[in-house]
């Protein structure tokens, strides 16, 4: 049985072997740990910063197993790791955290919202939808337009679709993949925002300042941190990671995005159970980032502060955006993170950078 | 034939697979780099957070070459590497920063005080001897007290001994090895500082702000930086960086020991050729720390900003020091940085932390 605080030296599995991996990693090290990657492919961003790589399905019994046998705890950087392997790695022994239901919630939209409103805390109108007649039943009842969202494995706008109205209901339901769906009520928002948290295994709460966000097609291109925010609508963020990271009894990082309404009530859009991109501001506008954060909540370690001592505008590096990396490093005021990725594939996250501003 | 700057994705060498490597190498994953660790020893701190270890020994002809095949450009982690490691690793075609001049002149303290002196910039008065009888001549020459030092290979206050008269000279030669030695005047200095620079391939000279520096039994204990000194004394020391830097035509960052005396003139007490404990504080002082300094300089990027947003006392964790980490892991100002070492031998550097203040 794993004994908290974890002592340097020990072993963090990852799940998932990307960028979040790959920071996490990095951050691992500065504390002593070594790091365990487990993903289906040889070679990724993470494992070629860690020291242990096991190559194999997240559901393959021989390298859960073999994660079991390297790590002292293990945890994840993306919310799509099945279930079963989370309770798989939890009967070999090794504690997992966040835990298995944490991303439950967060693998279904439907469970995602109905947890977060059983939680006291606001989002926009849904209703659930397994075929065709039932989504435009769901619209007819929500009120057009309504946004249709596969009820799992969306990310970054993928599986969503706007409805005009209940008639096109149906043929939005095939396009979106013919599997069940969470329709929502359109958020009237002036804009997006989110904040990242952390829960210890002794049930502290460290909230970051919010991040202003900016999407395109689905995808964040921006983050703006601290965020412009009154003090109330602070107060209303902190309450808000308290209260889900307190309900779903959380040890980790979390990422909670939320829409600002005209006269300052925020809804919670989604929650991502691990680090986030909109949390990447920290890693140069902080003193510990989301990275060693989220190291230091699943060791049992004391969280760290949380306070910015820098203004950030953190931009994404998208494609071959990347190759612009020589006049970026050579800009002072940013600061230049890369994922280790070979391939820049249009849209690919391949690093990104932090403008830094004085407070 | 590299060229440069080295775009994201290559991979850079380490001779050396310690602390300091470990410390390059999570800097150079933060950039998108490859690192290739060559050492004596399996499964040391460095190679732990690298994609690629070799092990062997410095002049083992089949470790260079496997590291000349892995890597893009080599570095170093201390001055200890034999020259011809360096010479081999040049004639297979791959670049070695700093250059083998810097690693010959920091290997042999006569070399290096004369070079020094050659190059404009002070030291306090030396005289080399090879042999017991030479050693009593060069003491009676300078004067009583001397300080004997073997001319190669200490570090961190061994091969030392004071030499109060000189009829105690034959003595001291022997006890110290047996071996030629350097004989240097005492300094009368009022404390100790350092100052880390970096010169990139362009000839782009950057400079840190200064440290003081207090030692134990030969061993760095504590950094406070920004030092509190003149404008006048940080131009001075400015100004022997960039004599130093430009004498050596070097690539990468470099530590100069300093003694400053009484009425504020500044003595080089030793330089290294690489990343120093004296840096450390940048890690969380600067936006840039001394180890991305290395990466970029050596990889032929712009060098980035050195100036400090932070006060900082570095503390070395020595020995069994580490077991505190729990504790100073909740200290709020604290910032910790370990190892990954397995062995906390008495006086042995485990981390450091690093205890902010604003500026």
């Amino acid at each position: 049985m794993t004994a908290f605080p974890l002592p340097p030296g020990s072993t963090i599995g990852i799940l998932g072997g990307g960028q979040l991996g790959r920071m996490l990693a990095l951050a691992a090290g500065r504390l002593g740990f070594d790091v365990a990657v487990l993903d289906p492919e040889a070679g990724g961003p993470a494992s070629r910063v860690s020291a242990y790589e096991v190559v194999g399905a997240y559901d393959d019994p021989a390298a859960l197993a073999e994660l079991a046998r390297l790590a002292d705890v293990v945890t994840f950087e993306f919310e799509n790791v099945p279930a079963a392997a989370v309770e798989h790695l939890t009967r070999l022994g090794v504690p997992v955290a966040p835990g298995a239901r944490a991303l439950a919630i967060a693998q279904d939209r439907v469970e995602e919202k109905t947890f977060l409103n059983g939680a006291g805390v606001a989002t926009v109108a849904f209703a659930p939808a397994d075929d065709a007649e039932a989504a435009r039943e769901a619209v007819a009842a929500l009120g057009a337009p309504a946004l249709m969202k596969t009820r799992r494995e969306g990310y970054d706008g993928k599986g969503q679709k706007w409805v005009e109205h209940a008639a096109e209901a149906a043929a939005a339901f095939e396009a979106v993949g013919g599997k069940p769906v969470i329709l929502e009520a359109p958020a009237d928002f002036v804009r997006e925002l989110s904040v990242i948290a952390a829960r210890g295994r002794d049930g502290e709460i460290a909230v970051y300042p919010m991040a202003e966000n900016h999407h395109e097609k689905g995808v964040l291109r921006r983050s703006f941190a601290p965020a412009d925010v009154s003090a109330e609508t602070a107060a209303q963020a902190e309450r808000i990671a308290a209260q889900i990271l307190s309900a779903l009894d959380y040890v980790g990082v979390i990422g909670i995005e939320l829409f600002e309404l005209k006269g300052g009530r925020l809804l919670v859009n989604e929650i991502a159970p691990r680090v986030h991109n909109t949390g990447h501001w920290t890693m140069d506008g902080c003193e510990v980032d989301q990275f060693e954060q989220q190291i230091r909540a699943v060791a049992g370690w004391p969280l760290g502060p949380t306070h910015a001592h820098s203004r950030v505008e953190m931009l994404n590096l998208l494609g071959q955006e990347a190759e612009a990396w020589a006049k970026l490093a050579g800009e002072p005021e940013t600061r230049i993170h890369l994922y280790g990725k070979r391939e820049a594939t249009p849209g690919r996250k391949m690093g990104h950078v932090n403008r830094l501003r004085p407070l």
